[in-house]
């Protein structure tokens, strides 16, 4: 009897996709939230969660070492997400990616200077634009770059502003309307299209009877 | 008045390097673990402390953004760590920098899969072996990778071994001894050197008594 790996990963992605989850008889037997384990089995026989960082949902389905995951649409630009399918927006985690700075900086004379852990993204959005850019990668607290001079700009996931505002700076562009997606692996689909096409359909029912 | 910002990280750096800055006179007002700011002011006017992901320690040291940092050895490696002097190793946080293994794996054929964080220095450390692998870049939970079948080895590193053998995991190969280092900006170094060398001599002092 074939297995069907789900990736999700801890925080809103998780609290947003277990009562989609649950609409289509997947649930969780213990909460990953307050455990140190990384799979975890569910009411579906055949099917287990795997939680792990976010970045790594795409690798893991691409690879096959997981079939399914759910990714934020951030996540997937920035990997390239050529190497799976797409086919369901599950409209959760919604938020923005957006260009930001302190406010009331001076204008920058040369080139911007942008910190993002979104390295890839962020050359494809300066580049589209014919500006020329200096990227600095970074992998986390993005918002301290600008107060210690580390960079002009910063390039992060937005939700409700309120670090951004606590942190002196300001949304100056917006990149893309983000949200979660449904990722599958491109050979699970055919392989294991028994268990993942009533998942799918079940899922797609859940989001559309929600809008 | 020039002002000297240190750079730390979460969990075992911030804990071991605490206790050496104090011998120095530099002590924090409040907790980092248990606060969501960035950045914090210390018992001594000159000297603030930013908390930031180890990761990226060096890139703020190298740019400047902050003066000293601590990172681990691992970080630096995988960094490059040519952009900022190193001159105290605080031999604090200590582990080993391994690869990693399922226990009783069958011998692989072909090309072996590696999953880490640490991507360049694997890539070094088996370019320096003579053999061709296949390094797949994660961000965390790197035990998960041999488990799914995403990878045949990690490369990591290991402390009391306890998160290996509760994965069914065996070290392999020792990469390296690791310990948490001193980095400071190299311009910072000679302008601020006022600050900063009797901070080096008083750490030095600190952990050569501990030895
Ligand atoms: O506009 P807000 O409501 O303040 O949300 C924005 C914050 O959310 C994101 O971080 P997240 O909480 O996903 O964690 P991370 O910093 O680990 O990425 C982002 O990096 C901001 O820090
Ligand atoms: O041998 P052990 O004592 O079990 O320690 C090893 C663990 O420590 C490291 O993670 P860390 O706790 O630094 O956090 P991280 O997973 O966020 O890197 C490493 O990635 C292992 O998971």
């Amino acid at each position: 009897m074939s297995q069907l790996i789900i990736a999700l990963s801890k925080g809103r992605i998780l609290k947003d996709t277990l009562p989609l989850l649950k609409e289509a008889g997947i649930e969780l037997l213990e909460d990953p939230e307050k455990s140190r384990k990384l799979i975890f089995p569910t009411t579906h026989p055949q099917v287990q969660i795997i939680i792990i960082r976010a970045t790594d949902v795409p690798t893991y389905v691409e690879n096959g070492a997981a079939d399914v995951g759910v990714a934020g649409k951030d996540v997937l630009m920035e990997h390239g997400a050529n190497g799976v399918y797409e086919p369901l927006d599950l409209d959760i985690a919604k938020c923005k990616l957006m260009v930001a700075g302190k406010v009331d900086a001076p204008p920058v004379r040369g080139r911007l200077k942008i910190a993002t852990k979104f390295v890839n993204l962020t050359k494809h959005y300066y580049a589209e634009k014919g500006e020329q850019v200096e990227v600095i990668k970074l992998y986390g607290s993005m918002e301290l770059a600008p107060l210690m001079g580390l960079a002009d700009r910063i390039v992060d996931v937005v939700d409700t502003g309120k670090t951004l505002k606590e942190n002196g700076l300001a949304p100056l562009e917006l990149i893309a309307y983000i949200s979660s997606r449904l990722i599958v692996n491109k050979a699970s689909y055919k392989r294991k299209a028994d268990l993942i096409q009533p998942l799918l359909q079940q899922l797609e029912a859940t989001v559309n009877a929600k809008k």
